[in-house]
């Protein structure tokens, strides 16, 4: 992996990341001049005890781009500036313009519940500079590359003592409110383990304390065993439909055996993660014969500076779709309880996903 | 308030509530012949040690009514069925036909995560006979005959051994999934607390033993004394966008002083709280002049038999649009990790709200 570290004119951060050495690289543009000087906040639900982010002026954004403007396309006339440079790069990742979070955050209004600045950093993470791909359209190894993008970003972000999550994800599809198609996904990290991996890592911990493995590393196991929602068996990573699904096609991606972070994947897992999480995009896409939009997370150990014996990397997607022309809309018993409600089987929706049949390997 | 419980032909519950003595009251009516034999099923997440219930049944309704088919209309064709009859009742109560959970469910399947029989109840609240009406078009005396129906569900769901916790909601609009526009909302009462209302009883739990004293209650003590969210100020009740707001016009409904399910609100608690309800609603709709699409859920005390001193009855409002024109998506940041971004600020918001002049004794 080849990386070089850029500053735009507006002062944020651009790291371009190559297979091969990178060559011919153009200044780091911006749209924007002004310095980057937001302070977004933080406010706490004293009912729930979480925390929510409040970034007023991402309303007000000047720039009113036209609709065939591509902010993620390389710059071609230096008059009128993207967020990328020209080059031989492959991923490339740089600041958010309209952070939820931002490491200077120091805002705090005063008021009837708990307020902190909302310390913590957004970044961009753009995935090729073919706007027509998509992740599962690029080859094996640009997605090793990725996942190796990941772990550098984790492990830098990781360095950073306000923050204590690194959450990749990637919204993908008008259906999820995504309006930028250029192939990207984000990256947010945040000052505090938000409510949904803190409960995992809780669960996780009290799993590890009383078995000595990690929960989803014996679920894995299971799944296997059983075999019948399994959509890719590699040698170091699977892919499946869990049992549990509460989105008709909800799938897991996940090493076999535990890792903590990206960071310590090794090559032959991120390799295997790399066919595994190609053949799970590859079937989506092939389904309908339509792009598949989804919500993609990654899920890994807190970056604490402590062990996580109990963390195993992981992604979670999640569909909108509950077939091919409905959607499952979140509402009262999920939003408000936390309860899903399933209309369709697991089983049946791995069987949908197992009959289709992709070459990982083709270009 | 008076009450008529009847059954239909396929053995669901009817149960009819009037501010007057029912009368002329016809057979209650079926769309459906068959018995109900329907038998959902649990299976937990191990990653979240979170439930998730699955109805596949629901995906095969034979029934395939014509669009403009109102099974919520009475019944004027005893050879074409809906689900309600005539007579003069305000609001209509009966077992869902396809329910999430249900009484005798007992069909627990062997996986590899944990299953159990999605023992609950789902209830069909209908708010009104007048299909073109609104929850927030209808009389005070008639929203607090619904405070009173959701007050006689509650007693009468927690009879019931295996429930737990019971969760009125409605869900209003297309854009949150909603195809049957007569007003009605649902009810669920499921086999444990779910995960949002439980973490709820253990913010509060844990406040009340620090305090001595309920956090909504102090919540919405410090909310009245800053003012600046507030959109109804009552004797016994309050509504107002809390500081805390993770929708952009997200409303609480409560009584001032606590009471831990619909059971104990006295008379003047309840003809207030119709008083904050109907005030919200009407400004809502005022707000754009057209039907304000929401989730509103009503949070209460679980139904185990315990007191629960800590629990404080109230209603939050998610509604989905952002902006008159641009809906709010739930994406990466908000379900993956549950730690909600937002971009407006609830002081704006509720000056919105704060603005709009509603007169709520009028008719």
């Amino acid at each position: 992996m080849h990386r070089l570290e850029l500053t735009k004119p507006d002062g944020r951060a651009l790291t371009l990341y190559g297979l091969q050495p990178l060559q011919d690289i153009g200044p780091a543009p911006s749209p924007f001049i002004e310095p980057l000087n937001r302070s977004p906040h933080l406010r706490r639900n004293p009912l729930r005890d979480e925390w929510v982010t409040y970034a007023a002026y991402r309303q007000d954004r000047t720039f009113l781009p036209p609709p065939e403007y591509n902010p993620l396309a390389v710059t071609v006339d230096p008059a009128n500036p993207t967020e990328l440079p020209q080059g031989n790069w492959d991923v490339a990742v740089f600041d958010n313009r309209f952070p939820s979070l931002a490491p200077g955050a120091d805002e705090v209004p005063s008021l009837v519940v708990e307020t902190a600045p909302g310390v913590g950093k957004c970044e961009v993470v753009v995935f090729t500079q073919d706007r027509l791909a998509s992740l599962g359209a690029l080859s094996l190894a640009h997605i090793e590359l990725l996942l190796r993008v990941w772990a550098d970003r984790t492990e830098k972000l990781a360095q950073v003592d306000a923050i204590q999550y690194v959450l990749p994800f990637e919204n993908r599809g008008a259906e999820v409110g995504v309006t930028l198609h250029h192939p990207h996904g984000q990256l947010y990290a945040y000052p505090q383990v938000p409510p949904v991996p803190a409960r995992m890592q809780q669960v996780a911990g009290d799993y590890y304390r009383a078995n000595g493995r990690g929960v989803l590393q014996d679920h894995i196991r299971a799944e296997m065993k059983s075999g019948e929602r399994m959509l890719y068996t590699g040698e170091h990573a699977v892919a499946f439909v869990p049992a549990c699904a509460k989105y008709p096609y909800e799938v897991w991606v996940a090493p076999i055996e535990p890792v903590a972070t990206f960071c310590d994947l090794s090559d032959e897992q991120r390799a295997d993660l790399a066919r595994a999480l190609k053949t799970v995009l590859m079937k989506f896409d092939r389904l309908w014969e339509r792009p598949f939009p989804y919500l993609m997370a990654w899920y890994q150990a807190p970056t604490d500076g402590q062990p996580h014996p109990e963390s195993h990397l992981h992604a979670e997607f999640y569909p909108p779709y509950r077939t091919r022309e409905r959607l499952k809309y979140l509402a009262g018993t999920e939003l408000a309880a936390g309860w899903f409600a399933m209309d369709a089987l697991p089983e049946d929706k791995a069987r949908d996903l197992q009959q289709i049949e992709v070459d990982i390997d083709a270009l």
